[in-house]
């Protein structure tokens, strides 16, 4: 599974500006990154007009729009999805997922803090916050608080947390009815050995490298 | 596997306005559609200045936006994707597919002709061509050839043909390195009861009905 952080923190703290520049650290050092920005408001994104919007606007449940080198998709969901479900729909071949957002999610999160909007953690009880990122110089005996200008430190941070212990090899992601199972490495082990033995018979699946199956029973 | 039937044609023959009206009129006949358009000259989707721009501009590769009700993904590839693997990827819980464009993929498709752009279909000798929608009165033997204006009729075409004889039950469909593999229904029953019977004794996996693998071997 790839690892997900968040950074969260109020409205106008500055997080957007922050996942930027730490993104950028990231790309520049050779990394892959996908994000996820939670907008509990809502968003626009098709424009009025356009064949997208119209095959909206005409009933369909997803539009899936795909051009050279990039794909979009609009899709209608019942509930919300949390960032591991969407992080395993949507997000492939990245080594990490940033969200912007998702204070409530139950993943290692940075807090950013801006003195013009807060002075107050809003995470601070929470056993996910991994570090402060703040113009107030915060003292926290057990996590560390970096400067809200030092993208490279928190790129540091994140790096050395999140990835530079990826185990290499053979890995499996599940989820059963939309929700994400965490599964030991022996059980991946015998699942990715089972699954590629029976198929392996098959036309078409002499060399899987990736594999994925989607069943409804 | 979720059935594609893709709308062809040259620009202009109107594909986006009768892919409306068809999938207005499924949707009123209670189906759940998805829809592919196939932008060959690309696309821009997102607006400068917004937060899922700056997420994408800062480097992600894919960036995700989660609202209520609806979800947004905008993702780099390298290559196109056909519509199986979009639809496999992206679109779930559709009775059916429709995409615009896609003239040289092998699924179903419906050829639209409006004589103020052309009098000759394109798709004529293509064995995946199911049906002729038109301003001109073309006289086929083999295949109907519809009213442009008639979306019922054409409704009624892709009712018939795709979504009356559904199998309900277990299925399964797979993607080997980004490549649909279709899977007798005697395979299928196998693999989904393997992996089922693997699983059920797994935490939080004893009731599945949705299952989604991922690998990487």
């Amino acid at each position: 599974m790839v690892p997900i952080v968040s950074f969260v923190g109020k409205s106008g703290s500055g997080k957007t500006t922050l996942l930027e520049k730490v993104v950028a650290e990231l790309t520049g050092r050779g990394y892959k990154v996908g994000t996820i920005k939670h907008d509990v408001h809502g968003f626009e994104i098709d424009c009025e007009g356009k064949d997208s919007w119209r095959h909206k606007r005409a009933g369909a449940a997803t539009v899936v729009l795909s051009g050279p080198g990039k794909i979009a998709v609009i899709k209608d969901v019942d509930e919300e999805w949390d960032p591991a479900r969407l992080g395993f729909s949507f997000i492939d071949g990245v080594d990490i997922i940033i969200t912007e957002g998702y204070k409530k999610a139950g993943h290692p999160k940075i807090e950013v803090i801006r003195k013009a909007k807060s002075t107050k953690p809003i995470c601070r009880k929470d056993k996910n916050l991994i570090a402060i990122t703040s113009d107030i110089k915060f003292k926290c005996r057990d996590i560390p608080c970096i400067d809200i200008n030092d993208a490279k430190g928190i790129a540091n941070l994140i790096e050395k947390r999140f990835l530079q212990k990826q185990v290499h090899g053979e890995i499996a992601d599940l989820i059963i009815n939309g929700k994400q199972i965490t599964l030991k490495p022996f059980i991946q082990g015998m699942l990715v050995e089972t699954i590629k033995g029976m198929l392996k018979p098959l036309k078409g699946c002499s060399n899987p490298r990736d594999i994925e199956i989607r069943m409804k029973t």
